[in-house]
């Protein structure tokens, strides 16, 4: 797929998906998902309603239809076939007449954004309510008003998730995750599965993968404690590097690096060099805010997930508001953080521990064409017999095979040696393929 | 038992005890530690004369009766019944005449405080002396003196100690310890008992304890030594902390913290915690000199013993002289060190390690009313549904149980939230009754 | 031995070693081994040509007799009983006529340094040549050009190596080993052999040695890495230091410490003291260049072994060219060079990890005449009962014996006093006889 047709496609699914009513449960979500697998092979999954899952139960099945609020004249006030965002999520079937005192607690506003619609839900507290322009709340006047929400909660649903895993050449593996669980928003929505649906076509192409990397999809928050639950031990053993994508569509220069709460895994530190060459920004961890991260860094799982965006100024396009969409988000950043991501990934899989192969004494280098086989004062500046550098080379080959003890990362030996991990990329290959060193053993010299 | 009440009985527990004629064996400390079991329930122990203990050999018991020292006309020139500091402690028994130089090397007097008599001890090694003003010695005259001290040795007698312990929750221990050892010293003796004393009343009044605390009184160095020889492997197993009372009625504002060898105990990071506030002043630990930690914390045993003090500016009252009285040391400091200690042991209570009880993803904090319910942009300022403050107090929460895994003691929490561990207390407390932290398991995640 | 003499049989075995055709294997090495056992107890050994080491396989052995040039008129190029130098080691047998065109890519230059012959080896890729000084390559005019190599390689032969041991108190061990296989080269070559015998007759005249002193002779690389093929386990099991001794003849003032790729071996932090004080010059290790501490700090050995030089300025006396003779030594510098590592190996005696053989609370020192055994004020500047030195040697003995739990080197101890090791070898010495402490036991506190 060229670059055109990759833009054309994440452009058309885009549409496609925006005007889909999600939740963390429900049409929406399994929808969003079905449309999302006919372009990468997931497998469906879910954890029912009523399941204890740590410290939460999963909520009921929240299958909603249509809100509907009328003014004492008959006009429609709030209507969600024109913006999903109309409603409250996980709002209770209502169909009643009120007064306007009786109606406000149920409406939502932004007295400080009169033009933009919020976006509220009340998962775990059974409540229902409109959402609209402050603008027009302001308009409403005393009166009679309807209001009719068409929804049910089903306690026989479940919380779905969605994933697929690339096969790599070892059992360590990647995950690259993202949420699918807010209705009709853009940046903070769509620009994540995209990203991740990108990411999966450009790594099915590549000849070979160190790694396996997992492709998942979820509600937020519940869905990635669901997910957890049923894939925890699996993780623990096997995940060296997870990210999480979240508004990847910003109108900025830079990715945003969050790092794990370890702060010090092979993303981690990469991210970290990469930072100190400008090519993204790099953040620690908190528990404070963010995404799912926030569940697989909680300290009983302490799992190595960062966290990736390309965040607009939220000042001007508030994040849960009728702002974030399209418009305000980019989708040629959509691409450019695909291309970031993919880069960062290929780094990734030479960045972190490798162990020398031939750790007894120094490999005799000579007969592999590594070393000059003549010693002589003419040769001090050569790193093998024809290749005259200044021993740039073969003092990253001597250093790599020193420091390759299983306890240094390809990242550490880059910058002890003053070279970017990218500049080196060709030498750690051909020390590859000589045998000479091999990433993921988990030994330690 | 109110301050008044506390102040008399201190003030007057003092006045009976300055009196006594204590060493490290024998009559005076065994009476003092009798008075004082009249206000604490003090279990009475004992390590035989020469019982070898580690590396010394417990000294047979010195019972002391009276040392008068007569110049050639008849008068006294020293007599322990107007002053115990007269005789050197462990003085063997004398009847003897001498003339003035015979006598002068068995005198001692500091030239530089001639209105001091100092206080010498020889418990090791066999001999016998008189302290006196040096401005009394520079009046003697040639002549034939009496010498007569009137003690004992008895190799049947032991070293004495004495304690109590107020239960706690866990099996966690807090030892506070003081000597009792010196004759009618102030400061550099009485203090420290008295402020054990008032403790031992304050704590049992707390309704509830984390830790259990052990009230200790011995004579100093080879007391701790048969105290430990005894009581070695439980306070190995237990002892989070423990705290050498001394010095703790010198008129100056702030306790002096000595910390223990490991310095980093629970203990240390809070001293260190509160010296950053100027709460208290910090020193590290040091072998050169101190008190009872030096045996505590000598690297066989390496236990987590600090030092409290409040010392007088020893240039101008010198320790281990007469000039250490009560009108140089000051009661009402007395009190303060009690109130300044109760309130360090207070926060000792939780200054430790928590371990996160729901630490699988964040738990539910909505359901226990500590989160909003509603997830709104109006939200992002509160704690929970009814708590608007910035979200200070939910920042806290998830701070503390994200960090809680079993290594990081809360002390460091408070310090990474830039809040004091007393602002933290009622949050603290509040998660610890929703069951969702949990002090002193040992357990790590 | 005397000092004179200890120079004069240095001197004269440089001049019976420098005319040998040493390399690798053969006749010259074994030789020179040979001579210098007439003066320590060396043991042969030898690993078999053809042998698998590690990544290497052991090379024939090259019996070398002499190498001959002719020019066209029949006028002597190059004959190696001239100079050594003048075949490329390890060249095989020639008895050929050819043209200068024919010949010139087998003669080696320094075009930068016209008149120094170059040393050239070429051990694993078979080849011939000759080695001249680049005037003389200059001089050269067509014709035909006589070429004779007498050599031999002897597939039965092998690589040899000799070692003796001084054996010391306790199990643990101390390697000092030089290289021996260049041929007429003084400061890179026979400098290290010259040292290392000089430290053998030293050494055996100590009194008592904690440590045992193994001395080892190799050829440079392959011979190490067959010394390590039989003796690995060993090393691995009791080595506690290493040193490399190289090019210890440079006419410069301070020697020259590479510490060990571990950096932190109770001689790297020995070295590093004795740097802060300006004593030698201290380089962390490098796997890019030096000389056999390179096998035995590779990965999977990562010995505790480092590199002594006292280098000339290499810009003035280039190494492996003819110009590295016995003028631009310096064999006063080899009798400062012994002078210097003996001190530091003596310093190395008492430089490491003691333990505290009385641990549990302080040692009655009083009873060992290391305390005053009289408490007063006036003791407060003493040591002991008779020495009054302001307390710095009870303040020391106090350190050591709180420190000295196991995990913290004596240089560590010094360094926190602000002593210097040299200052605190008394004081340590008296607590060894007082059997406080013990040096070498493994035991951690």
């Amino acid at each position: 797929m060229d670059r055109e047709n990759e833009y054309k496609l994440l452009d058309s699914l885009f549409d496609e998906l925006f005007p889909l009513c999600r939740s963390i449960t429900g049409y929406g979500i399994e929808a969003s998902m079905e449309i999302i697998s006919r372009y990468m092979p997931l497998q469906f999954d879910r954890v029912k309603s009523g399941t204890q899952v740590f410290d939460w139960q999963v909520p009921p099945q929240w299958n909603f239809c249509r809100a509907r609020l009328w003014d004492p004249n008959g006009n429609v006030v709030c209507d969600t076939n024109i913006n999903n965002l109309h409603v409250v999520s996980y709002s209770e079937p209502v169909d009643q007449f009120l007064t306007l005192d009786e109606l406000l607690p149920h409406l939502h506003s932004l007295p400080d954004m009169p033009e933009a619609i919020p976006y509220v839900t009340s998962y775990y507290k059974r409540t229902w309510g409109f959402c609209l322009k402050h603008s027009d709340k302001q308009m409403l006047q005393p009166g009679r008003y309807r209001v009719l929400i068409e929804s049910e909660f089903d306690p026989e649903g479940g919380v779905p998730f969605a994933q697929t895993t690339l096969e790599g050449e070892n059992s360590k593996e990647i995950l690259l995750s993202s949420y699918l669980c807010h209705p009709s928003l853009a940046n903070n929505e769509l620009s994540g599965p995209l990203v991740l649906l990108g990411l999966y076509n450009r790594l099915s192409k590549w000849p070979t993968r160190h790694y396996s990397y997992r492709f998942l999809l979820n509600p937020e928050t519940i869905g990635s404690l669901c997910f957890l639950y049923k894939n925890y031990q699996s993780l623990s053993d096997n995940l060296e590097a997870g990210l999480i994508l979240t508004c990847l569509g910003g109108d900025v220069d830079t990715l945003r690096y969050k790092a794990s709460r370890k702060g010090n895994t092979t993303y981690d530190q990469l991210a970290n060099h990469l930072a100190s060459h400008k090519q993204l920004r790099y953040v620690d961890f908190t528990p404070l805010h963010g995404s799912d991260e926030r569940q697989y860094c909680a300290p009983g799982f302490n799992l190595p997930v960062a966290q990736v965006s390309r965040s607009l100024n939220i000042a001007k396009v508030p994040y849960h508001t009728s702002l974030d969409n399209k418009e305000s988000m980019n989708m040629a950043r959509i691409i450019q953080s695909i291309d970031e991501l993919e880069k960062l990934l290929q780094l990734g899989e030479v960045a972190g521990v490798a162990v020398n192969q031939s750790p007894f004494g120094e490999p005799q280098l000579g007969k592999r064409g590594l070393y000059p086989n003549m010693n002589t004062l003419e040769h001090t500046n050569k790193s093998s017999d024809n290749l005259v550098d200044g021993r740039t080379k073969l003092n990253a080959i001597l250093t790599i095979l020193s420091d390759s003890d299983g306890t240094k990362s390809m990242v550490q030996i880059a910058e002890s040696l003053n070279l970017t991990l990218f500049q080196m990329v060709p030498i750690i290959k051909e020390l590859e393929q000589h045998g000479l060193i091999k990433f993921n053993t988990g030994e330690v010299l």
